[in-house]
């Protein structure tokens, strides 16, 4: 099974490098067992365990709500300064009481203070931005074969959707479902992760390197995409009392053993990771009367689980 | 403006279409006045009334729940038999009282008769599916420049987005946020429209022709988008007494003129939608550092606004 995938991945790579990013018009593979391709939880159940990595607790954020917790892994390959800065700001407690202040359907929530007055201790209000990222040695990136509308080439870097350029220089975090981004004015420099927006809806792609996304939430999406809408202009909610209130957010390090959520998530770097987004491109069973053969990034999940043991 | 514009998108498609299908990678304009660039509220601000039209009553549903008004118009040039059928079921009452059933988080929210037991008086339960259709003479469609991971070309056939094939002989609606469909079991000819389904997340694209897409929330995505997500498989509510209740389901043709929504939708086969589609792929303002100039079909925005009189 697996070895099938990995021929039909491998043809259409070569064919979609071929043509630096042009539509493969290579004709579809119609293999004559669609019934039995392999669904995404097939793939997973057929997983090992060195297929998995637990989240990074120094890098794992937890917000509590009153409706629960979401977890948060951060993003410091790609944005190294403003990961250090959120991380500082949430040892020194400065998220603890401030609110969700927006939720503008089919786009983002956002959270922080709608006052910009509350004192930072030793954290920065504003860093340099990190829209991309040269491409450095020892980053990974599967690449998926697809074309994409918006950047040359798009796959994973860890759990993280990212793109590259053509010439493979620079890359870039992309605007998917649950990818958390540190809001800003309109001076490019003006964010800092004071302010932090998660994506609610269809992927905003046009908002790519247009602001230094930080992260993804791991777990607990709905409890963020349900919030109810804010009717004042860009979704904010209207007045204070709408607000959601967070109680608090705390580093997954800085918790006891017994207090942290234990996730782990499917390791993008693996033969496994292609099988699913095989399994996503290449559909079949018995639902499915036409598989597009293709998919886009921000469809192909990224599985997160609780830890076995 | 509009001819600056008008030659952009000129160039562009000439240029996608010669390579048909192609990504195109010709230099990206780089307008001296991006600063100046429209958005897509200007583009509307400047519209005429010509460039809009109401919705149909005799294909506009509305949906009432206790939370509000959800307005649904359909499309019969893609699903004439579904269509008809839906307004059937309407007309006898089917809905009425039925709830939604399941909300899957990133995915859809589903209404219907979970028990499959209500009795049906004029209408059918099941139909032949209607996945795409021919292209007729007389069906609009603006095709945008830019390539799709997933079709030859998209664009918008009235308010709904589409695809099309690279001979142009069939075309179907995509899985964007807000589209409906009836739902199906394994059997391609098992829905009919007893259980309809909302899309409240990222576009699964991979359910384009898989499914028969029988119209587009127009307004009231928010009363869908925020339902409490189900906690049983797919999303499905874990008990009777977590649905939501639906009050009724009416055709606006079938209510007094007061008590319908006069809303009007921009016309996409108009000069004005293709500013809109231009100030989608051509970010400027103050705000924006990085245009993509370029836009994926389920991130352009068909206006829907209240009748101005």
């Amino acid at each position: 099974m697996s070895f099938q995938f990995a021929q039909k991945i491998g043809t259409q790579s070569i064919c979609a490098l071929a043509l630096l990013g042009a539509f493969c018009i290579a004709e579809r593979v119609h293999a004559e067992d669609a019934k039995s391709r392999p669904t995404v939880a097939d793939v997973l159940k057929a997983s090992s365990p060195s297929d998995w990595r637990p989240l990074d607790p120094e890098n794992t954020l937890y917000l509590e709500m009153a409706s629960g917790r979401v977890v948060i892994e951060l993003a410091p390959q790609f944005a190294p300064n403003h990961v250090a800065n959120i991380k500082a700001l949430v040892r020194e407690g400065y998220f603890d009481g401030l609110d969700f202040i927006r939720a503008q359907d089919n786009y983002v929530v956002q959270f922080g203070d709608a006052s910009e007055t509350k004192p930072i201790k030793t954290a920065q209000r504003t860093l340099k931005q990190e829209f991309a990222t040269t491409v450095k040695s020892g980053m990974s990136f599967t690449a998926l074969p697809d074309a994409d509308t918006y950047a040359a080439r798009v796959g994973f870097t860890g759990p993280f959707p990212s793109a590259r350029d053509a010439k493979n220089e620079n890359t870039w975090l992309t605007h998917c479902y649950g990818m958390v981004g540190a809001g800003r004015d309109a001076d490019a420099d003006s964010g800092g992760g004071t302010e932090l927006y998660v994506v609610i809806g269809n992927a905003p792609r046009h908002l790519d390197r247009n602001v230094t996304l930080v992260g993804r939430v791991m777990q607990g999406m709905e409890l963020l995409s349900t919030l109810p809408r804010g009717t004042a202009a860009m979704g904010f909610y209207d007045k204070p009392e709408q607000n959601v209130p967070i109680k608090s957010i705390r580093l997954a390090a800085d918790l006891p053993e017994e207090q942290r959520a234990h996730l782990e998530t499917l390791r993008t770097d693996t033969p496994t990771f292609k099988a699913v987004v095989n399994a996503v491109r290449f559909r079949g069973g018995d639902w499915f009367k036409y598989s597009a053969d293709r998919v886009e990034v921000c469809n192909v999940p990224v599985a997160v689980r609780q830890h076995p043991q």
